[in-house]
């Protein structure tokens, strides 16, 4: 940390904040000059708090410079993490495809859904069992039915399954169906569920959604809350913070894909569909997203969009999506990586 | 709804969306004119989605025109809800504060606080046992043992009692030794958290604080997950929401109370400690809020805040809280309302 | 600034900003500990960029520790500057109210209005002859002929006179009329036009309204374009800014009063008028300014609201107005402050 | 226009607002149900505004459904507009690439980078001569100067000429340099300055730069301004908008490309540099411009960017703008456009 002491502090101020760092264990470089003085806090320990030194008097301003969440970051591992979801890779040189339905609502619709997602190439299907609604009035998700049958439908077409937990009690429920957990935007300061998730016995995978107004470092704070407790494979999905603009649901942010890639070695997916909201936008973000260098994508396809039960406005239809999967994979080699095959692309 | 279509929409598109309409129970009145056709949706039904319209061929906008809230809504009930916690009444004349440190750290400070609070005027002691912290790294709270500190400090001077509550296996402990629930800021779409304390056997009411990005009918949303499951008692908390400036922690939005006021009728109060996050702040926001009308504050107030485990920087010193407490006395009155006296406000 | 080396920066990468630094004439002090190495530049030189250090190799953070405003800063003067409009101070002791329409409209129009805000206890007239409007085909304002009228208005009831200016081409003439430049939300960054006005040989006074998205920091370097070209007089108007929900025009910074007030000396006032954008919530944020500390009151008021040509929906009726005066004055008594009395509130 | 009736609304209430229509020359379509009492207005007629039936008694809410703006939208003109910059095409088959460095500098500088532009396949020279600098000490242009270097570097190596025009009064001047002015985000709103451009005899297009918060709708507004004046050319640039984070100087909002095709015909760049501020993630995001379908892409280059006098830690290394381009141009293929090739890309 650094502390900027006003240039008309006395030196009983700067001697009380210099006494207070010591308290803390460590030590103060002074630096006279540029109209102010700087305090620099050197030495190992516990996090410093900058705004517990901004209300000292004779105190301009108190910058943290390091960064406050450590298993998380590039510093602390140089190398990409690649997560394993059971034998899919997500972090590596291929682009990874997650898709299929906002909620599992049937066994034809699901079936249906992953015939379509393995079909264009997808490799890992999603679809909510416990559903996240705005609304009490709202469908709320098949519950454990729902993870029976997304679980089958991925076994059939050899797709790997991930789907969503909104509370701490249908962990073992979900790890017994799941091969990665997903926590969405609004349960992303949910400490008491990230917890419980990086210390489960499984320790599988989990996607962690960005909140709708997190910061970047915020979101991999709430990471280290998931590695902290022991599960080494998190990925992070951008879906959209909030704007002032309501043209769509959210405003898909793009530059979180390199900033990212900059400050961690976690790996990094967007998901255009909640990122815009409207079916008409999904193809053009997710190349978008290809093409900034997104590890994967998150897509939420529907066989029947129009009598979908939830976010139906913002699915695509199967053959919107094999169209986005085979204009991505031609994006995805302008940066080295690949996209897995088509069913129907010939060898 | 009012759906929107485009003037060049063929009869076939608008043949379309009304059967669409008549197939969720509801009627189409047609207006033709002013460059585009209008159908209005009529008649009673479940609530109908506009995303599912927007994406329907020549249609242009669809419009809610009636609130997704029921229970919340003032349309629903006219007169104010006035809440009653163990005997203090949130919503009516008396402007109630709410206030203590963030977090309980140990019997000598919890009670040194409640003496400050209640000698202020002071109504209900805050304070956290149990504590969302961005970091796992940072102090998480002394769970039952802050509980009781709080109750006995409450009991002891004779005021009620406020803790934060962040995951359901913490309900029936709280309830034993709170008056009130707090749901924070990053819970607020906790869906499943909302549920169980709705639904909880106590009915104990539930302060509900507004989420950092939270829209007012989201927020509202939220209330009517609690409402619907029983408990009647819920009281809004403004506590700042995100702002592109980092000159405080967050913006205040003192205009939510009135329109807060407008569209529910459910009591709502302010919390500028965490609305500015910076002491030298908290005073004038505070009287802010009482002048555009809240029915209570939420003050971090703390006796030792250089050396408080958690928000020092937004703590305010028992003095300044009382000096805030005279001040805001007279601003009640111009708007026809009390805050009880301090103990030594001779009669 | 504070430039802040990666831990594992070379010296070869350190020894590069290092020159750098001493290229622009200042001097470096070192501090190696915690995790990184801090590198102070001390010494007085022209202003240094962060983002040009940001670049170089080795680098992890670049951070700016003296405001970049100088004129506009507390640092640069620590007494309060009190603006003298043509005899009404404001920010001293009391609390000036300026008031009047959107519009200058007609004659009829604007001396009603000048005759109840008079009477109130308003002591500046506004009104604008020369309109920013959205929409190219809405009314644009009177031109000229309104200014004339503006200053016969303010004449007659003793009032001063402000209004807004939105072209270097229209200063001369405004000059000549007005007691008092406004500069709008939209061309707060419109730097051409703040030069000139700073400029200009009869140095009138400046209000300047924050822009819609814009940082203090931001506004503040405005004030100080206008500052470095002589003319001393600047007062800033807080009248919201933009938010993400829709259920008021804009959000009223209320923290942005107290903020101005330790980063610098000029007063600041606060319009609940665009603030809010509605009529109902107008009277509850007027109150909230004036108790939160602000130096002054911008607000819309209209003989005849339903008629107005522009932002009807915002202004006050007179009864409202008085009102709204009536509690404020009351509120002001708290912070020591006074507002100038009615006609006829008596002696 | 929609006006939706509170369900308690009285008759009479019902009756004044219909009367209000009628006295604006439009007719009433009344429907009942679902909970209120809905307005629909009718017939042509001048712009009605929303805000001024909000505050009649009874009324709930009152819709626009007509988009503002007209000779901007896609309604008024289905076909796409293409922009002649004196014989390149903005808005056809080619993605147009704009580069050059923040300002011209000197004649040594701006002849190289028009050079690299030129070998690397860009077809429009960027360059500017009179900067809005936030601060007033910092480096505002070199003025005419900077338009004849520009205009030179330019017809030598075959590019066509953009530089930004911030006052009225400069309009005569770079008409006589340039081929195309911008208008920065700063000025978005200055209506003044759009009107003035709009009505200039020499009609040359316009390239507008989002402003900082613009929604989209305001920012075709500020289109129209231009194209009411007669001038058909106009290039809308997404330059990014402000958020919450300031990891990135801004947010590249990217799903505006799509939703500007959708209400409009008119072509739409987008400006990966400002959009980010930071040169790493700039080739990331322009990548991303082309992949979204943006008519083209505004990038800053300088041939030595450690030495520029603005905006140098986002300016691009002539190699890395290569990189780029030879990268943009298989995206571009992806949806049937293309990228002029570079000087060494071989037939």
């Amino acid at each position: 940390m650094v502390i900027v002491m006003d240039r008309q502090a006395t030196e009983e101020q700067i001697a009380a904040v210099t006494e207070k760092v010591h308290a803390l264990g460590r030590k103060v470089h002074r630096s006279d000059g540029e109209g102010s003085i700087v305090l620099g806090v050197v030495g190992e320990g516990a996090n410093l708090e900058p705004s517990d030194f901004l209300v000292m008097d004779g105190v301009n301003d108190a910058i943290r410079i390091s960064s406050p969440f450590k298993l998380a970051s590039r510093t602390f591992q140089r190398e990409d993490t690649i997560v394993d979801v059971d034998g899919v890779k997500i972090g590596g040189d291929e682009v990874i495809v997650m898709a299929g339905p906002c909620s599992v609502e049937s066994e034809e619709q699901i079936f249906a859904c992953a015939e379509a997602v393995a079909k264009a190439g997808g490799r890992i299907l999603r679809g909510g069992a416990y559903k996240p609604r705005t609304s009490p009035y709202s469908f709320q998700g098949l519950g454990v039915e729902g993870l029976k049958l997304l679980r089958a439908a991925g076994d059939k077409y050899g797709l790997k399954v991930v789907t969503e937990v909104m509370a701490i009690e249908q962990i073992d429920e979900i790890s017994e169906w799941a091969d990665m957990f997903q926590v969405g935007a609004r349960n992303m300061q949910n400490f008491n569920l990230l917890r419980a998730l990086g210390e489960h016995k499984d320790h599988k995978p989990v996607l962690l959604k960005r909140g709708i107004a997190a910061t970047i470092q915020e979101w991999l704070m709430s990471a280290e809350y998931i590695l902290a407790g022991g599960t080494k494979g998190v990925v992070l999905c951008e879906r959209g913070i909030r704007s002032y603009d309501n043209q769509t649901r959210n405003i898909l942010d793009l530059s979180a894909v390199p900033v990212i890639k900059k400050l961690s070695h976690l790996p990094i997916v967007a998901d255009p569909s909640h990122g815009t909201g409207i079916r008409q936008y999904v193809a053009d973000l997710a190349r978008a997203s290809v093409a900034v260098g997104a590890d994967g994508l998150m897509v939420e396809v529907h066989n029947n969009p129009d009598k979908a039960l939830s976010d139906g406005a913002q699915s695509l239809y199967p053959e919107q999506f094999d169209t986005l999967m085979k204009r991505c994979r031609v994006i995805a080699t302008v940066l080295g990586r690949n996209i897995a095959p088509g069913k129907d692309d010939a060898a």
